[in-house]
Order: structure tokens, then C-alpha cells, then sequence
């Protein structure tokens, strides 16, 4: 079976999410209530990032495996509400460094008040989410969650570090948004299951589900910025290669280019000369680097499915596969 | 007697660091261990700002609050450690949002890797401080150094929105400097004293004295921006009237203008017409404006000096007691 037929309908896509959607509003809530714990000088700015920053996937995953391991608690929504603040105050450090304008179809912290508050509200949203994360009682937690958090920084230091830089390997890459997007969709997963108390390779499991989860999305979000167009995804796109950041279609069209293309390929993405990008991207499809890197991501998502093998069947767990097929989807509306 | 003559030889001002010299050098120890817990793709970097930056007085405080309330302990140490990490990362974002391209006469992280990766190693920065922080396996030390990392990014913010802003008053200017200045410093003298079980009415006092020295030493920083001489403090200064912060020695002289007075100060500091920094430094050290900033400084000093007369004497009493004369000491250093 096709498996972006699989999920055709709408509702079938937003199934996962309706699954919790009383809990997604509790943690709505609770970050409404976090805003209102900063100065008030300073709670403007951070309920405009709540407002139009992030999907929720987070602590929709958060949730989803609460239910599927013996039920939603408040420390599952809590944990959900924490790691979204970080995924927050790393978007807002993103766009800096990006120079993006705007994200959801409004413009983003550093274009409305200046990179310099920008970098303080990410700053801030850091802080309040690793000191909320005391509230658990369990520095377990508390541990596990910084240092979440010090690996998404981490990556992007890396991923900062290699742009321009020819000599990136596959697993470079993959070691790169492991660390930049997995580390935090596996501490949701991955810590969601150390709440419920569940067995140790039942823990393993889940959080080998939301590291695949994490790192094929963002495989699917790499290739976005390639061919999506910025009018439906309603946020900068086309910045990676201008940035020299080379993603897994850029490294499969190196590795499969001859000699001579590969110096062409050096003097567009190094050197930018004659840096055409629907150019660029044109070859990349042509030559099936897209196809492949959207492959991959897939291959990801088949191997997340096994990790839910062993949850008792519910409708949570089923919701969680519904994640997957919600991510298969994203990659099929790349190619329609 | 005239505070700066207590504190002329060279001796002296050093007493304080070097009662607790062997303990700074674990602080340093500590802080390259901790340097080593990064990817190595990250660890130069991190070794950079920490072989770069901070004159270690917030571990210094740690430690001799440690020494002075029953002995200095692994715990003071790491609290002390854990606090300069923060300050070091707010230091590197504080650089990028002033543009400063020195500090401390060596190139700052933006100036040498460009605002993105500095944005990052902060970020790494922060949240490993905060990984560190569970290490004592007590909450209340955690949720503590978060909630104090958090004021200092809130002060922060509060300062870069209330730039050009001449409705700025002086309690909104304590209030600020209390939180981006006085937090950290408050929360070594606190949680030192707390690490050694000490009476309410004991840490309360110390935690004053943090504050007010923190918040004396922000005065003094504020004032060298004005009146100090790069070459001499290896510092980009002069940078404050420029970008619209409105400090201390700004705020008395604006205090005291006629409105004739007023109306040229508005239009030299908010319009930046014809803003001639010397000639305004001149005019605000004419008017007394930096000496009577300096005096509230050291009545700062004075009161802090109250918050030790609860201690039983020892050499590191003494030493706090020093720091009090080490700050005496530049703010007179400014004026020489």
C-alpha cells in the first residue's frame, strides 16, 4: 500500500492529535500560566512567542505515551509544557541565526524587536522551562532535561560549525539532528515513559521511537527548504544551501556526482558562484537525491513503528502510530 | 578615613582572592572537567570564553561564604563553578547584543565566530550549567540557580526595551540592576550559606549582602562606561548612551536639569543630535551627576557591609569584608 494514501483523509492526519486533545488544551493552559510567571514587563513578548511559535508535537508525544504506558497525569502534561518552552526558545535562537523573518506566517522574535531581545526572551524561555523542571521532584528529571536541552545547542553549534564545509559525512549529518532535533522528541518520549514506571526496554523502546521520529522529520523538514514553497509552509525557506548548510539530498547528490559534476557542485554551494537555487534543486530531484533523503525518512518511520511493538494495544498507542502516518503525509505532500 | 587610601596597597586588594586562592584554582579545575563534557566539535570553543572571560567573583563569593559560615565544601565549590558558567554565558550573549568586539583585550565570541555560533555557546553554556546543577541532588538548589539565571535574562530584556526610554525611572533602574546584576551575586552568597545549613536570619543577611554588592558593583560598571579608558580595562566601552541605556549618572543628571537643560539632554541622548560623548560625560561629571552615582555605590557598599556583622569573626569574614574594600576600590580607581 501507498502509504501516503494510507492517510488521504483529514481525518486520519489529525487523528493522533484529537486523541489528546483535552491534553494538549491542559498544556495550552499551563503555559498560559507560565507567561503570566514572568515579569510583566517581559510577559508580552513571551505570550507572542506562545501564541505562533510550534505544532505541539512535543507535548503532544509527551501525552500520547503517558496514555499508552497507564494513563495521562499531570506530569506527563507538565514534562510536555517544559520541553515545548525549550523547542520554543530554540526556535527563537533559530530564526536569529537564520535571519528569518518569519515563522507561521508571522514575523518572527528577532524581525519585530531586534536580534539583541531576541536573544534574551530565548534566553528567558530557557531558564523558566529548566527551573519548572524542578518541579517534578526528581532531578532525574531535571538532569535529563538540561541536558536535552544542551544537545539541541550542541547540534546546532555543529551544524553552525560545518557549513561551507565539503568534508561534512552522512554521518556527520545524522550525528547533527540527532542531537539538534532528535534529543528533544526522545526526552518526550523517552522521560514520558520513566514517568509511567514502565520496564527499562520498554523506556529503550520509546525513546528509540521518538529519536527516529525526530530525526525523520527533520529529514522531511530539510528537504522542505528545498522544494516547498514558502506561501503554504508560511515560513522562510531556501536558506540552507545560501547558509552553506548541507543537508541529506545535497551530501547523496555529492556522493553520486562524477568528478567533473562535483566541481560544479563545489562552485555553487562553496564558492555560491552562479548559486541558482531552483537550479540546484532541479538537479538534486532530477538526479533523485530528493527521492532518496524523503526514502530514508520513511525507512525511519517504519523503523519507529517497531519500537511501539511492544505497548499493550490502545488507542493511544495506535495514535502514536498515527504520528507516524501524520509524518509519512508531510513527506508525501513534499512530492504531490 | 577615606575608603580608597584603606584599600592603596596592592595587598590588600588582593586579600580577598587569595584567602580563598586554593579553592578558586578547583573552581578552575572544575570549569575545565567541565569543558570536557562537550562534543569535541564544541569544546574549543568552550574552552576559549572560559580561558577568556570573568574575574571568578561569584565563585570567589561562594567560597568565602562557604569558609565563613563553617567550611568551605566540594558543594560551594560546584555552586560556585555553576554560577560562572551562567555568568560566562550571559557575558557571550550580552557581547552580541552591545556588538562589543573585546573583552578582557581578546576577541569576543561574536567577533570571532559570528553572532549565530555565539548565540549557540551561550545557549550550551546555560543549559549545561543547569545539567550541573542537579549534581547536588537537591531541588531547591536547582529551582533556585534557574530562577536566578532566569532574573538575570528578564533584567536584561527589561533593559534592552526600555532603551531611549526617558519615562525610565531610578527605582525602574534598580529594579533592573537587581535582576540582571544583583541575582546572580545574591545567589552565591545565598545558596552558599544554605549548602552550609545556617540560620534563616544569617542567610537572609548574606543574601543582602550579595545583592547590594552586585547591584554597587553594576553602578561602577555603569559609571566605567562613561569614564573609563579601553586601554586600561580591555573593554569596548561607551557603548551605553548609544544604544539608549539610560544609567545611573544619566538619570541624576536628567534629574537635576533645568528644562531648558532637560530639552538639550533629550535631544543629544534620545535623538543622538550632535551626541558628542565626551562633552556629555563632561557636562554629567560638571554636574556631579558621576559622583553622586559613585557615593550611592558606596553607601550600597556600606550597607553590605552590615549584612557580615552576624558572622563570627574569621579570616573569611575578613575576606567578604575585603571585597566590600576591592569594589571601594575601583569605583576610586575611576576618579584618580
Amino acid at each position: 500500500m501507498n502509504p501516503e494514501t494510507e492517510i488521504s483523509s483529514d481525518d486520519k492526519v489529525r487523528l493522533p492529535f484529537l486523541m489528546v486533545q483535552d491534553e494538549l488544551r491542559q498544556v495550552e493552559a499551563t503555559l498560559r500560566d507560565q507567561v503570566r510567571a514572568f515579569d510583566p514587563g517581559v510577559e508580552p513578548y513571551i505570550s507572542y512567542i506562545c501564541d505562533t511559535a510550534g505544532k505541539r508535537i512535543r507535548p503532544a508525544l509527551a501525552a500520547l505515551v503517558g496514555g499508552a504506558t497507564g494513563g495521562v497525569t499531570k506530569d506527563h502534561l507538565l514534562l510536555g509544557t517544559i520541553l515545548e518552552l525549550i523547542h520554543m526558545a530554540t526556535l527563537v535562537h533559530d530564526d536569529i541565526i537564520d535571519g528569518a523573518a518569519t515563522r507561521r506566517q508571522v514575523p518572527t522574535a528577532n524581525a519585530k524587536w531586534g536580534e539583541g531581545t531576541a536573544v534574551l526572551l530565548g534566553d528567558a524561555l530557557f531558564s523558566h522551562a529548566l527551573m519548572l523542571s524542578t518541579e517534578f521532584d526528581d532531578l532525574t528529571l531535571s538532569r535529563e532535561i538540561a541536558k536535552a536541552s544542551r544537545e539541541v545547542c550542541q547540534g546546532e553549534i555543529l551544524q553552525t560549525q560545518r557549513r561551507f564545509d565539503l568534508t561534512l559525512t552522512q554521518a556527520d549529518y545524522f550525528h547533527i539532528i540527532e542531537m539538534k532535533t532528535g534529543a528533544l522528541f526522545a526526552a518526550a518520549t523517552d522521560l514520558s515513559a520513566y514517568l509511567s514506571g514502565v520496564p527499562n526496554d520498554v523506556r529503550t523502546a520509546l525513546r528509540e521511537f521518538g529519536m527516529q521520529l525526530g530525526t525523520a522529520y527533520q529529514i522531511y523538514d530539510d528537504c522542505l527548504d528545498l522544494v516547498g514553497t514558502e506561501e503554504e509552509f508560511g515560513k522562510t525557506l531556501r536558506t540552507d544551501l545560501e547558509k552553506g548548510k548541507l543537508t541529506l539530498p545535497m551530501l547523496y547528490l555529492l556522493e553520486d556526482a562524477s568528478d567533473s559534476q562535483r566541481d560544479k557542485l563545489l562552485k555553487r554551494i562553496i564558492d555560491q558562484e552562479a548559486l541558482d537555487l531552483p537550479v540546484l534543486v532541479g538537479i538534486a530531484d532530477y538526479e533523485g537525491a530528493i527521492d532518496r533523503s524523503l526514502d530514508y525518512s520513511r525507512g525511519l518511520l517504519d523503523q519507529a513503528k517497531l519500537g511501539l511493538s511492544n505497548l499493550a494495544p490502545s488507542d493511544y498507542r495506535d495514535a502514536l502510530s498515527g504520528i507516524l502516518s501524520y509524518t509519512r503525509g508531510l513527506i508525501g505532500s513534499l512530492r504531490a
